[in-house]
């Protein structure tokens, strides 16, 4: 996979790129990552990519032509171009997913008060991270970026990413580590038994439990069978 | 305002601090920010922070200890301590505005497949981003604190500030900057008209068109006037 961001900062993406473990799967070349200043672009004198918005009002409003004239020349037919709005479709595992399976991703970081409306015609789709205004795309599509690449192959373990919360569209069971007493409160029984079919039935149970307390939204959007379901129940009569 | 931030990755934070408006309110001394590195708090041999999980299963888990410990240090009455996860309460603009007014915010960021589920009983909140994994939880850290930091006074243009999507429930409506036409494409006449009665009406019909074709969901939290309701149903007819 390539991954290609138009953006007035570049250097915003060195965070992710050079730490943990999307630093280690950039070292083995497991993905491509390029940023492309589309300042670099523009036909305005001393390098301008913005003007004010017709009709007045505030901020400075970014033009098209050097974010599109900086697309066309990265863009193929094998590139799926994301422009990151908040009236773009809310990003989530299921999108990553998806994207993850992509040749070429162009993520277009506006910044600024906003961008002409009409650069949304030259994109593919629209993506928003969620319900809250940033200064720039940048902080999104970094996260975004962080959210696809751990799930291209070799990036992290296999049987790591099958447990993860949201991946069976439940949360995550709790987790303990040693010791087994901290401050007065004790690992849960269970999980020192060393009976697998016991913990295994703990820690799925404990997972609804979780969904069914902070997520009940989730619940409504995945199959469970008859045990889930009668488990569900028994903690509505609680 | 001061944020501090529990983390394994100091310098990830190094992107939002040295970029463009966040930067420049930083040199102003609009707000302090600190990360805590927890790895130096840790009691065990060789600077470990986690261990296997009991019970088995993949991966490693966040030690109780390393991270608590160092929580003590700068946690004083004025603290607000936020745990990333993604059972929390999903982050947005309204937390967002609240949480800019507190004196002192503790993010602690988790990585690896997990943390100690005891850790929380030792938080004020958990936090969300959205619905997907992270390698970390530094980049959704890095997006709350550009969201809550755009919103201390001075940071930005106040004006600025209250035309953005979800400030009044809304999408924003369309911008248009210069050429009057580009690639064939006319900015609407409405906005060369001068008219600013006109352009107001046009630019609040627009976001609520924007919101409803895009995020309908969005309408039913908000409180809309005769006129709005009746723009929304020549909508629906249409």
């Amino acid at each position: 996979m390539k991954i290609s961001v138009l953006t007035l900062f570049p250097e915003y993406f060195d965070s992710l790129l050079n730490t943990s473990i999307i630093k280690r799967a950039r070292e083995k070349n497991l993905f491509e990552f390029e940023t492309v200043d589309f300042r670099a672009f523009t036909n305005e004198k001393h390098g301008h990519v913005d003007d004010t918005p017709y009709g007045g009002g505030a901020g400075m409003v970014l033009m098209c032509q050097p974010i599109l004239d900086a697309l066309k020349t990265i863009r193929t037919d094998q590139s799926l171009v994301i422009l990151l709005s908040p009236q773009g479709k809310t990003f989530n595992q299921s999108i990553a997913k998806d994207l993850s399976t992509k040749n070429h991703l162009i993520f277009i970081c506006g910044h600024y008060e906003g961008f002409d409306e009409r650069i949304r015609d030259y994109v593919d789709v629209q993506m928003s991270l969620g319900d809250f205004v940033l200064t720039g795309g940048e902080g999104a599509c970094t996260v975004m970026c962080d959210a696809i690449l751990r799930l291209l192959p070799g990036v992290i373990r296999q049987d790591s990413s099958e447990d993860d919360s949201f991946s069976n569209g439940l949360l995550e069971y709790p987790q303990y580590t040693r010791p087994e007493v901290y401050d007065g409160k004790r690992v849960p029984d269970v999980l020192l038994s060393g009976h697998h079919a016991n913990i295994r039935k703990w820690r799925h149970e404990k997972s609804l439990e979780n969904t069914y307390y902070h997520r009940k939204d989730l619940l409504e959007k995945i199959a469970l069978n008859d045990e889930d379901r009668k488990y569900i129940e028994s903690l509505q009569k609680d």
